[in-house]
């Protein structure tokens, strides 16, 4: 038996759609396969002029059937502008996301990785862990930060904090659900060599695999984990 | 439910006797009371001159009398030279430490801190480490480092690798047994405000306790987590 | 004789009421006892809705009761809002805490410290090493982060900074005053095992106080010292 | 031959006039000596009240003159509020930075330190690695961050990012060009023992020098380089 | 043109024969085409009763093939005990790597990172390091480290020191002469999942030439470079 | 005052002659002029055939003058051997180390920084810190971590422990005794560019001054403090 049987509702905190299909898709397919309510909350929607309400639209369409292939039980809209969480008060967009994770009490949280290059996965992660503290007996069991192909290897290795996982998923009975869904996002996906392709999806669940001895993984940083007890 | 209860056998590697009851006391009740198979491996024994024969039996008696209160299923006595493992081959150790943990079979592998002081705990850490590589299927699902009152806080915080805990364990109901196992080494206690004193302990406990909303909590860094398939 | 008497004027910048005395509140008072001058700089005040007017008037009242039991020399009020430092540009946070610290002049400058996980902290910490900037032979000899229960153990250890502390002030003859002065604050006070309360704050000197030999201690790190000539 | 052959084009990302002269002064000397296109990126210009037009103009006049005696091929101004990055939203500065490098389009790019205790550096820094996101095999080929007295050495090493030099370009024959392009900028020119002061400049080329066995030389972090193919 | 247009003679320091292979199997190759000079160092050999002379004597045939393949110019072997670096002095160790390195005189050197969880290669990084200290204007000019499956993943993330590149070599023209010189050591490599497997050496090049847009990379930490002058 | 007044007594600890000076000679020479005590650990001395006795004889006069001219109140050769200082049980290295500082008693240890590249630097910092444990009352109240040209500097920045300082001492009135002192070092003295040179000693102090506006510092890394009581 895993950690893994422990969870029965995870959110997972997306500050646009597919980062969660890239930083967890396989771990979502396995923990829906295995009976737990998977939640998503797409943090941002991007906002004209430069995303048009009709590529947006586009975008959720892609988000709804990638949830539907991974078997999630509910999709969050919060609807905060995209690539623009910084101009928004902390207060605000913690008490949005706030809201969203009181309303489903997950009982473990995926949250993008603080050293990622994109401003609005830096407080995306940052908001999570204000709501995340554990100032009560219900705070969240674990939080687990996962990697974002096309974000997290592009910082400053070395200078900004890296992402060096501590806990690996054997998702090897769902990689090709974590590829199906992300080939849902057909506006998303760029040819290989682009880190956004199904080719770098998979050498990336082949590498954190094969670091831990199965043929597929994800990879994550706990953040914290807390054993409550009786 | 939580992630301990995915521990069916733990092993516990201790440089010396009672760094297991000070690292992991409280944690190690917890899980005989919950069913698991908990293992405790000192690596160690002092030698004459330093330490005489005597005063070594009536610690491992003292270890004995320990283990007892807090359900430890069996306790391996390696008998390498304490405050002296620098000065055998790595590989020995390893082989030594490897062949003890191949016949024990451990799901968890609780470990002293690298970041301790004395060297004994690094290259203790190193050599565990060296057998959880998880080369096979086989390998340990989880590896946690504890904390040992009057080595982790002593090295060089902020150059020497800082103990930050990621994962908690609530031991409320099993902290007293903790203080009652170290009490058995009556040759190792001080009186406060040394470290090796139940007001430490108790000190310790309350704060890891009250940092994740518990009364008592041990706390580690979760080094290495699979959650392996099926 | 320790540093502690090379202290003349101390300034302990406060994100909010009670940090100041979370973080500092031993050293504060041993600092007035041996005659030196300690100031209190709050940098925020909540506001309506969120805090009201009433709420917060008493929260003052509370810290200057808890401000008399230390011997504070005075308290200085920026009333810049609260959970909402991110909000006002930087400069202008720069200037009115720049403005109040050129007016004490303090010889040694307590911050809060920039990996707590709370933003007004950060953002307080960074304006305060701004103004600390050693420009010039009257830049403070002393500039020294303390840890804030509630704050610091709740970000992302390993992750974003951690506090490892490398400076320890023995309060064995002020805990009792600290415990005291936090009692002022009844409307921040919470029931343990909640980290804002009297057992967390004797637990957390307790143990820094163990790590040193003595019976009570406040940790903090210092960011910066200069032993100037002559 | 060096790495620095490789260089054709490079481009200096300076948040303010003369950050780019106390960083790489000497490496521009150089580069422009040895052929290379040389641009400078003027990220901000002070705004009344805080600075006068009068004096921007100046300050304006000086880099330029300090530009010509590098051997700069142009510098750009993007004239983004001096001191009040953090005003603007990042998608703004990360457009105009940019957009401004797009046009460049530069195989190196020499930025400020994140560790810096200026936020403009911070900004900058951050700006700069999202438009170097080697996204296309166009992304430059070299991302090194200068150190800049007078910012760098202030923040809080050991908790903030340190600047650790990995990259030494030797500067021994441009040396005086960069002491002499400094005393251009006679309005941010102070006395010794003020950090932005040539016996400070001269000092901290020296020991850059000495620990690479020059007589003088310029320290970098390389955050990224890429060794493209064919 | 790149930085590698400036290897004229570049050494690669292995602990164990194929060790160069998995870390810059493909970068070897790479050079070898462009003309430079490429040396293989392998610091230690097996020795009886755990590596019979037998099956020694195989490894150093298949790393004669696998060398064969990249097209190296000579391979020196240091015969040093395999996974017993620790048993020698460390001055030692340092005069047999420092001496082969005196005559081969590289302009670039290739280690094995410091923070693998082999002793061999933590102390095999150190030895030459201590060779390479620039001391005289013949040290080398660059010194890389690269990782190695199998190892650089092992140790303990976020703990002991993280493999987190900076300098990513374009491969994409020689991946496949690196997996061939590793199918050359047939006594090493495993079945996937191990790590020692083509199908994890081709996962790590695309992952790391996806993260700089190429089709195969292999990634390094730049421990030193000097542009030296004229 | 500064917190250099609160120093009676202090013990330096050597590796190697000349490490003292370079590291704190400036440092000693204004606490013996304050009237403070200064000790000198030599931890090694030259072992043949690789350092003859009359060289090392020669050398230890060359430490004699040295210390003359700083005012050094007594120096203590250990004779361990130089350059092998791994080829010891640790705890015969710290038997040897703590004997003598026991003798002492300083109130201020000074040591070597870990990160240094010298094994025997190494070695003696964390001997010196076992040592300096706060198990008692009389542990000493500082232990700084000097930095040391031609050691310092030529580990693996960014990977193994860097040195920023965060305690500066101004030396402005004893940088030329400094200079003397290391200029009695006739062996060990090379020409600029070496960082063995007066011209790097005085840079890196005008360096270290300028950060804190002085015109000559030594910088430390402050390991620990203790403020006891009463």
């Amino acid at each position: 038996m895993t950690g893994l049987a422990a969870i029965r509702r995870a959110a997972v905190l997306a500050p646009h759609p597919d980062d969660e299909v890239l930083g967890c898709g396989g771990t979502m397919a396995r923990l829906a396969a295995a009976g737990a309510e998977v939640h998503v909350v797409i943090a941002t929607r991007g906002r004209p002029p430069r995303y048009s309400d009709a590529y947006m639209d586009r975008v959720m369409d892609e988000a709804r059937a990638a949830h539907a292939v991974l078997g999630v039980h509910r999709t969050h809209y919060l609807d905060l502008p995209a690539a623009a969480l910084d101009t928004l008060p902390a207060a605000e967009i913690n008490a949005r996301i706030g809201d969203c994770l009181d309303v489903i009490a997950p009982d473990t949280l995926f949250v993008p990785f603080v050293g990622d290059i994109h401003l609005d996965h830096q407080i995306a992660f940052t908001s999570a862990m204000v709501w995340a503290r554990p100032r009560h007996a219900g705070a969240p069991a674990r939080v687990l930060a996962y990697e974002t192909l096309s974000e997290t290897n592009w910082y400053a290795p070395g200078v900004t904090p890296g992402f060096q996982p501590n806990l690996f998923v054997d998702v090897s009975d769902h990689i090709e659900q974590k590829i199906d869904a992300f080939a849902a996002f057909e506006s998303q996906a760029k040819p290989f060599p682009d880190e956004r392709s199904p080719e770098a999806i998979r050498a990336l669940a082949t590498l954190r695999g094969a670091t831990v001895y199965c043929a597929a993984a994800e990879a994550f940083v706990a953040i914290r984990e807390i054993w409550r007890g009786r």
